[in-house]
């Protein structure tokens, strides 16, 4: 079955019109040194029905079928979701039928940067604004005063009193409610010591939906590139999938500490233009994703400054902004240091991203997020706000959050100390359990492991005997995707393996999250060290 | 100016690869009967600031040009939101920076269904069950008990424990909630007397990004064609060009109350065949938007039928299922009339979207909706299961909102009365709201109206005389674009152009919706009885 499988696979990738032009193969260069293809690998999870070109033309159902579809759609890859996370919820479903049917009883989810799945709790001032800008009738109730803190109660009145009839839910302003958009400038503005315009904001159901706006708007056709990181946060790749432009990647060096080398970025950018490629923008994920790194103040300014000088617009993921766990880095949004260099509107085409799913707050299920958009021409303004405006607006709770996570309690307010305990609580912890990882890969034969100085993972490398890599090919799988899913049949633990993120031609890496909360630690640390014991001695040269 | 503008539009519009091909013709030919192109007029909007190519390329801030960016962007129109309330947007500052600027005092915004924005009052049961479940840490203190109906404390319970760990803020599965998906089941269920699967639910951040979803899978080309009802509502063209497929118009009968003839679809879907095009799915909206016509079940029984004999996807946007005014009009579901035909999940592929923005619940900033997929091989399945994890999920809050709306509470409980009482307070209001405007419109010297039998809106047609037809022509406008400019201009009322929902060439209409609270439905009438005899008087023939 699998082969079959295989070859039809490989016959849809044939198929799709850009698969033997020289931009797809630059687009899978970095998987190139693979034996088999791990894009057609990775298909495949999904054809595990009959062939639909067999089946009797009145079936409706397979009236669309997967030769019919957008092909771009069938190239996208997001292994955040994918088959590792399929194979855990089936495991999942088998613990709660058959208890005791593998070595474990829980399945620890550290393929996704989702803390309160993971037992983190909500910081209590957002959500108690949350609800009573739910159900406002409660405000001017007694009981309310009992339930909800003073400052909390102040702050909803605050909002309500930005909203257009205090209408929670209406449809907003196509780039969300003015007023929250005021106070999300105001703590940029804070943040960075420059200038702010709420007219440049753009809230969205968190910064996904961003990302493909700004994607959508900058490609054509795939000979409009995409400057990427590699390893990168399989988002990018997807979303350039999805609008038909080509990724461009350029390699963090890991021997550095995922350092990123303007050489190397311009080299990159060189290649691509000699294959006809018109690279439009440049991906920045700092703090790092999957790779944990945070840039450093000279980098951020050679980045800027290449942009400015190439044309290059700088899309700038700064959701991990409030990850930083080392006390030598700090982090600086590409704002401030554009315009600490003197680059204004005209000289730099910058968005930035931001978040309510990550930092501190995590919350990630209410879809908040904003980009802050400069350096864009009026008529470019108008296109960005007629997309924004297909959809409406982003929901309105998710809005909210944006704004108070720009704007949480300050010293004085009676939310301030709680707050703080729950911020540094999460904080600190999320830095101890970083470290305790990083320090388990280290001491482990065959693994090495940057260290995670901000966002919320660790991407520690394997370094695989060779018979591994030869079971792994036996078994039709990347030598990194074997490794997770032994990894996770052994010990339930779920990490998302390197290639779903690209890396260097023949290196294996795998995600990992640090967000399992601190009393799980020293099990998955024990689990994960017995089993890779047993998976080195077991394939050991 | 404007003659430069609309020059450098032209420009830009012949430089998008499919301007002079047959499909595009087609795609505009609803249009091509205007004497201007209307799509160049609405393009200019956005071209209000010198030419970026006569700028200094070292200008950053113009790197990015309507030359570089996607023209998919560019060629996508929504008029909902556009130039009509852009210019609202004006008046209203005008009105608050120098009171008295204008002959009214406040705008009314009757361009889009946004029902809370003008005053309707949320369902406080569901907003009850909203707040609790986003500050879940007050449900079992005593003054909540005091503060919220005992069933909404069950049922945020209830809610929680279907959500693993309870955690409101954590990613969901990238369809939703299982749990909330079997309530929304349960709910179809009810409605239809069919079975429906929770795996088949789709929770979407309203039933945009659902509608967006289908088109990025079926649309590969312009050589991909959607059948959509005209007038139609502007998110399926904005949609169908986004995503670079081709609109096949077919055309709702005015003269029978907006009749859907399927006579009229097949000959549509001929001549696209004819000029290459291979249709995907055919879009149909009932209750009807703009139109407010609700389908007869016969009729509907025509359209599953040649759906299922021409091998279309029928994407069925149901979301105005709760919104029927007239005793003889009932809703049923295109599932339900295919399930009750005999048509099984191998007969028909069939999507149905559903929002929690629409019906009496109106809440359009919570941004929830589903879609219901069914007829779908499991390849197809798992490619738009894909789609949705790249965004992770829709947003939890509209999740749960979406299960409310499919389950409200039931006689007994607590809330029921109280509940019930609303949404009949809503739908009745409405209902006679509907009809107040119809024969204000009925009642105009030039004017006729269908019956809004269903949906939030009104589409009454213009007999525009001559000279207001060469009076629009002189000032480069649509004269439906023309007359509801002067109809803001003069009363602060805004209304969306007919243009905008495309319309048989030659006729002028307008969308107006019924939502204004009633109170403020005897001056709207006197305003646009006024306006309007003025406007007759003045262009005359």
């Amino acid at each position: 079955m699998w082969k079959f499988v295989a070859d039809k696979a490989k016959h849809l990738i044939n198929k799709i019109p850009t698969a033997s032009s020289p931009i797809f193969t630059l687009r899978l260069s970095p998987l190139s040194s693979s034996p088999k293809s791990q894009s057609a690998i990775r298909f495949l999870t999904s054809l595990h029905s009959p062939s639909s070109d067999s089946m009797a033309s009145s079936d409706a159902s397979l009236l669309v079928t997967l030769q019919s579809i957008n092909p771009r759609v069938l190239k996208c890859e997001y292994a955040v979701r994918g088959e590792i996370v399929t194979l855990a919820q089936q495991l999942q479903h088998e613990l709660q039928t058959s208890p005791g049917a593998h070595p474990f009883d829980e399945i620890l989810y550290c393929n996704i940067g989702n803390p309160q799945s993971l037992g983190q709790q909500p910081i209590t001032f957002f959500r108690e604004v949350l609800a009573l800008c739910d159900h406002p009738a409660i405000l001017d109730k007694s009981e309310t005063q009992g339930l909800f803190s003073a400052d909390s109660i102040e702050r909803a009145w605050q909002i309500l009193e930005q909203i257009p009839g205090r209408a929670t839910g209406a449809y907003s302003h196509s780039q969300g409610i003015k007023g929250l958009r005021d106070t999300i400038a105001a703590g940029i503005e804070e943040r960075d010591g420059f200038p702010a315009d709420p007219n440049d904001i753009f809230l969205t159901d968190g910064a996904s939906p961003a990302v493909h706006m700004m994607m959508q708007l900058l490609i054509k056709s795939e000979e409009d590139g995409i400057l990427c990181p590699i390893p990168q946060y399989p988002l990018y790749s997807a979303s350039i999938a999805l609008h038909g432009g080509t990724l461009v990647p350029y390699y963090l060096d890991e021997a550095t500490g995922w350092g990123l080398e303007i050489s190397e970025v311009k080299k990159q950018l060189e290649a691509a233009k000699s294959k006809g490629i018109t690279v439009r923008a440049l991906v920045v994920i700092n703090p790092g994703n999957p790779t944990g790194q945070v840039l450093a103040e000279d980098n951020q300014r050679d980045i800027a400054k290449f942009c400015k000088e190439e044309g290059l617009v700088l899309l700038a993921d700064e959701v991990y902004q409030e990850n930083i766990y080392v006390p030598d880095k700090k982090f600086h949004s590409f704002k401030k240091i554009s315009r600490s260099m003197g680059y204004g509107e005209k000289d730099i085409s910058l968005v930035s991203f931001q978040s309510v799913s990550k930092g501190y707050y995590g919350e990630c299920g209410k879809r908040g997020g904003y980009m802050e958009v400069t350096g864009f021409s009026p008529e470019i303004r108008e296109q960005i706000y007629k997309v924004a405006s297909v959809n409406l607006c982003s929901n309105i709770s998710g809005q909210i959050l944006a704004s108070l996570v720009m704007n949480p309690p300050k010293v004085g307010d009676e939310s301030y100390e709680s707050y703080y305990a729950e911020k540094d609580g999460i904080l600190s912890s999320l830095a101890r359990r970083a470290k305790t990882l990083e320090d388990v890969f280290n001491s482990l034969e065959g693994i090495t492991c940057n260290k995670a100085e901000g966002a919320m993972y660790l991407f520690p490398r394997l370094h695989l005997p060779k018979k591994a890599i030869e079971a792994a090919e036996a078994a039709k799988k990347a030598p990194d995707a074997f490794y997770c899913q032994r990894l996770l049949n052994a010990t339930g633990i779920v990490v998302v393996p390197g290639s779903g993120f690209q890396q260097v031609p023949g290196t294996w890496h795998f995600r990992c999250t640090i967000l399992p909360q601190e009393d799980k630690i020293p099990a998955i640390v024990t689990r994960l060290t017995d089993f890779h014991k047993g998976f080195i001695d077991e394939f050991r040269d």
